[in-house]
């Protein structure tokens, strides 16, 4: 089933206003496995006829939000009977509950918004209990089902849930309602992951498959019956288990605290090139404060052996920037906390500071517990902030993986 | 000139990402007092084709966002040699940049990787210094330009500014580009900025005014000629001068960076409640190591106490979210820092942990010098991240203005 997005509103695309009625209705769609094919967004007024008669012509069900309010540039319903070809008229119990909503607010109704209880002939009136506008649904004709939705999203979200979901669940029928799983990867490539599961993946009749990267992650996203999801993921796991953070849509930084407090440990941090980011996300969630205590920004070599007790012979010997240094940031954190776990990270966010030996982007990251500490070197040459970010994510995947394996 | 925007991307129209680059490209046009007539979303693969065709049929620019990717449904450049009927080439130049990219990152660079390098014969490559796809830009043909621009914003956004815009302005004549100010302001909200000074700024002929409000901050957009903005920057600030932050489009934490520069101040952060976000926004300004050394995370009772010398008392007496733990926390980061300057917050993000003498928001600052300390109570309720960044916000522009007073 070909479903079609129209919002409306030269808002959006002045872009004072995020279009979130695409976002939120993409959502929706998804949980009933539906998928929109195509959104558009057009200013108020006659650009709306256009793009309904385009969307009208290819799809099998198009929604539109907006331009159902009493002002001269509402024209959305004007559009759709002419695209249609069929008559508005005024619909009595519509009118009705237009002059109640009114009359319950004490304002005086002016004659502007009559028109908003203008409907297609033959389309079912969908109430709208938030607001005066009342939705609209035209069953098919010319081969297309039509939604007219009110604009605002506290008018436009009840009415969704209450007289959008049944029809779109009845015109898809059960066949079509697909499940989805999105897996995210940390630590390989959108390009590696590709090389390695895409082919085989493809060979898997009746399972779509898309790749969607972000800064230091990949989500894989399956499509399809439950089996073929179920075929999709073991083989992308057989070869990329290590890196498989979750399943359930959340962030790592979610993952990483519920995994924390799962485990009874608490988490401490050393940050220097990362400023507080590594802190700033895990206490992003919820209940982080069962799981974390100390957080010490040393961006100074000073701080680094004033608060966590870097030594001055190490700084000498192998600067700031050292795996040396980066052990014994997470040890001195580990040991002044009381933690049971402490991540360090030094590095070069640059633009400046960078060298021949340790260029921007230069990173060497520690992670320490009563067992012992480790160290690892790695290179993200990026901007000053996707490098924050990144150097960031890869320090959550290593706590990530310590508690996984039980020290 | 009529402007179209094309973004490609199956996760826009599943809701898993929100289309930004829709919004922010607006912004950005708007700045150039262009405007965009239609967006559209489609997902990856052949629907992209059709989409192109449609907007090119119709209008002068058309810029396309994502799909120049290297997995099999990355197919962008394939779709727009189609529509415009010319070939793709390898190029040279690119191939050799694409292959610096993956050398700099110590990474093997997969095959598939190749066809980012191919371009249309007759067009622009636009460098990319942050990803592996270059963007292409085809002067008009059929009469419409085309732009085919990276999907990650880190790579679209400095390849819009550095190759976009001139080609843009170039292409839209003199006559069509406005002047364009915005007055960012922190403290007042948007009802009562619009409430004050939109209806003397409607007065004002030849003005267009806009306004965007952001978490913390409002900024009014002023475009016309240089004599009104002068105009309505007068009147804007005859009234608001005090929230008044800058007007070249920084950010607060660069302002604020800038300042502490500039007056030789060093600054420390003593943080509970925002987690490191203070110090995170800091740090992600270069040349913050100039200012900034020691950032305190002290997300429990404990760590306040053993790392700023928060006194027991106080905790018992006062609780961790109140005047005088924010004022000791401030003291006591400055004591142990050494630093010009301190920052303190405590409160209470929720969702949980609120009571009715201190209901989740509730946040308290403290601003430290030499000279003494000043405490604030504040109460900002919102999610969790939002009351995170409202409150950092808050912190930042506090430390603005002690700059400005000259202590």
């Amino acid at each position: 089933m070909k479903i079609e997005i129209i919002n409306t509103g030269s808002e959006l695309l002045l872009g004072s206003t995020p279009n979130t009625h695409g976002t939120w209705i993409g959502q929706e769609l998804m949980k009933l496995g539906l998928r929109v094919q195509r959104q558009v967004t057009v200013p108020d007024g006659i650009a709306i006829e256009e793009a309904l008669a385009e969307s009208v012509s290819r799809s099998d069900v198009v929604l539109i939000t907006g331009g159902l309010g009493p002002t001269s540039d509402d024209i959305t319903r004007e559009a759709a009977a002419k695209v249609l070809d069929v008559e508005l008229i005024r619909d009595e119990a519509a009118l009705r509950s237009l002059k109640e909503f009114f009359a319950a607010r004490e304002i005086p109704m002016a004659d502007t918004n009559l028109k908003q209880a203008d409907v297609l002939v033959g389309a079912d009136v969908l109430p709208n209990p938030n607001g005066t506008a009342p939705g609209i649904y035209a069953p098919p004709r010319l081969g297309c089902a039509l939604f007219l939705l009110p604009g605002p999203p506290r008018e436009l979200y009840p009415m969704f849930h209450a007289e959008v979901v049944p029809r779109l669940k009845a015109l898809a029928g059960v066949d079509e309602i697909a499940e989805v799983q999105e897996l995210k990867f940390i630590g390989v490539g959108e390009s590696e992951l590709h090389e390695g599961i895409d082919e085989p993946l493809s060979r898997i009749e009746g399972l779509e498959v898309g790749y969607c990267a972000r800064l230091g992650e990949v989500d894989l996203r399956l499509i399809g019956t439950p089996e073929v999801i179920a075929k999709g993921r073991e083989l992308a796991l057989a070869s990329y288990a290590d890196y498989f953070v979750n399943d359930d849509g959340s962030s790592l930084e979610e993952t990483v605290v519920k995994l924390l407090a799962e485990k009874g440990l608490v988490l401490t941090t050393a940050e220097s090139c990362t400023g507080g980011l590594i802190s700033n996300r895990i206490t992003d969630i919820s209940g982080s404060s069962e799981v974390f205590e100390y957080g010490f920004v040393t961006y100074s070599n000073e701080a680094k052996a004033d608060l966590i007790g870097v030594k001055a012979e190490t700084l000498e010997e192998f600067g700031a920037v050292s795996e040396e240094i980066a052990g014994e940031m997470a040890v001195g954190a580990l040991v002044e906390s009381g933690a049971d776990l402490a991540i360090s990270v030094t590095g070069i966010a640059g633009p400046t500071g960078g060298t021949e030996e340790k260029p921007v982007g230069t990173v060497c990251f520690g992670i320490a517990t009563e067992e012992g500490v480790e160290t690892i070197r790695g290179i993200h040459p990026r901007n000053r902030k996707d490098f924050k970010q990144q150097v960031s994510q890869r320090a959550l995947d290593l706590v990530r993986k310590k508690c996984l394996s039980d020290f």
